[in-house]
């Protein structure tokens, strides 16, 4: 079993009622990697800028991440601005230099192309469907997607619905997609676009997977510090992805488990400013936050 | 065992996008007393006008109810008008008329005088107060409250608090009684005003209990068609507190089970207009949807 995911390398400079800080690294295969990398080995597929710092891809690699797949490119790194008001379920882009990310262009490691899971972060659909391809021996293909390439890109983004698995979006993309205020028939209509699997996520109000026949669904592990939700929806999917990538058969009993870790990885990110969190936990602190979250949600049978 | 509750008996008019309905059968005491009927007998408190059809009491005797303490006043029956937009969170006032319901004087008849549990629904926290005085044999007292009560009746309604066992309250209304914005900071405050239990409602997004040193969620059951929502928080406290009304022992294991029967019990309540899912559902229908609850939130352990 491997995982590769495509996607960003970013730094962030965030603010916050609370506290800013500028230039951390961010990018939502930067999140995805480090909440996958609790569980399996990572191939990241990205591109940073000259002035990426060094000790960033020393730290993944550190972690079990490969990074072959990251291209340093002449140009900056692309940078997100954003800051959250007392409501942290809205952010405000103040400042997007696309930079080196404005001409990416991803390319995939021959190492990386035997590759079983592959996880398409948010970029251009395009660029989604060509890395598809180019890892065509995935088992397990899932994307996530945002409301400007459901705007813009639609069609492109049709054609990559047809091709994998899994679809991650948030409640508000999810209507957006199907044209459905109600989430039920939102998500009955995104699966018939093709993704067996509809995974929508409602920040700090969880998320429901919709799945060919049942649904499940997780409430967002109880906060009572959350610093910074940037990443948050990315770690979500890495925990995901990173559990499903070692189990040995994908039954439901394992899907709904691995929607569970996905809430444990969020609830770390969402803890600290960029990977901050993530880079003081292992296994066992998922492992908890698994159990915790049992404690809180399961009850008697009548 | 036996369960008394106070509140409004009132005749609503409503507009959605879908339907109006005008002077239909409302009321936080009537959702309440519909939603715990399905556990228990319910003895009501409440007023209603002249005008205030006869077939309703008959009906609500027939599920078990007393009605001995609704009082019929000279006047009209307190009657609210609103409307749901698409976003069926967000409600609006379009007529209020107060009516009977202005001079309200809850007037307990002596065979309540020994109920061991009671709602105190939304009102007035003087008459809460009231009524909890004259039924004080009750070994466990729930309230609900709201936004203008915690403005316009703060100390009243602090003084209540501190004799109440459980406080039942959406997620704007824990904010604006603690003046913290997280929910698990508001709900440690709001549990130093006295309530042992702190159940925080979400409306679609769910609830979240929070007892001494222990918290448990609960999602929202979800529905492909939200008729209207009006008195989901009333049936929700009714099936949690007609389910804790008839366990033996109140251990953690019932409080969650009780959590989760206000949960379908609010779901019945959404799926139509006024109280008429109640009228097609039996307890049968009520143990299947908490089921059907498990199936969506249960998972393996490690």
């Amino acid at each position: 079993m491997s995982l590769a995911v495509v996607g960003s390398v970013a730094l962030d400079s965030i603010r916050t009622p609370f506290k800013s800080v500028a230039r951390v690294l961010g990018g939502s295969c930067t999140y995805f990697s480090y909440a996958a990398s609790f569980f399996t080995p990572v191939k990241m597929v990205g591109v940073v800028g000259m002035d990426f710092p060094a000790k960033y891809l020393c730290e993944l690699k550190g972690r079990g991440i490969d990074t072959e797949g990251v291209e340093v490119a002449a140009g900056k790194t692309f940078s997100w601005t954003g800051e959250y008001k007392f409501d942290m379920n809205v952010r405000e882009t103040l400042k997007l230099d696309l930079n080196v990310f404005a001409s990416f262009s991803p390319k995939v490691p021959d190492s990386y192309k035997k590759s079983t899971h592959l996880f398409l972060a948010n970029i251009n659909p395009g660029l989604q469907l060509r890395v598809l391809e180019e890892i065509s021996s995935a088992r397990l293909v899932a994307c996530d997607t945002m409301d400007i390439w459901i705007k813009s890109d639609r069609l492109k983004l049709l054609q990559l619905l047809k091709k994998v698995d899994i679809l991650f979006l948030n409640d508000s993309e999810a209507r957006e997609l199907s044209g459905e205020a109600n989430l039920i028939k939102a998500a009955a209509k995104v699966k018939k676009l093709g993704p067996e699997i509809v995974i929508i996520k409602k920040g700090e109000h969880g998320s429901i997977l919709f799945s060919k026949d049942w649904h499940f669904v997780a409430p967002a592990y109880p906060l009572e510090n959350a610093i910074d939700p940037t990443g948050a929806g990315d770690s979500f999917a890495g925990g995901f992805m990173g559990y499903i990538s070692t189990v040995k058969k994908i039954t439901k009993e394992e899907i709904k488990s691995a929607l569970v870790f996905g809430t444990a990885a969020a609830s770390f990110c969402v803890e600290d400013f960029s990977v901050n969190r993530f880079r003081k936990a292992d296994r066992a602190a998922i492992n908890k936050r698994y159990k915790e979250i049992r404690t809180f949600t399961q009850f008697k049978d009548l």
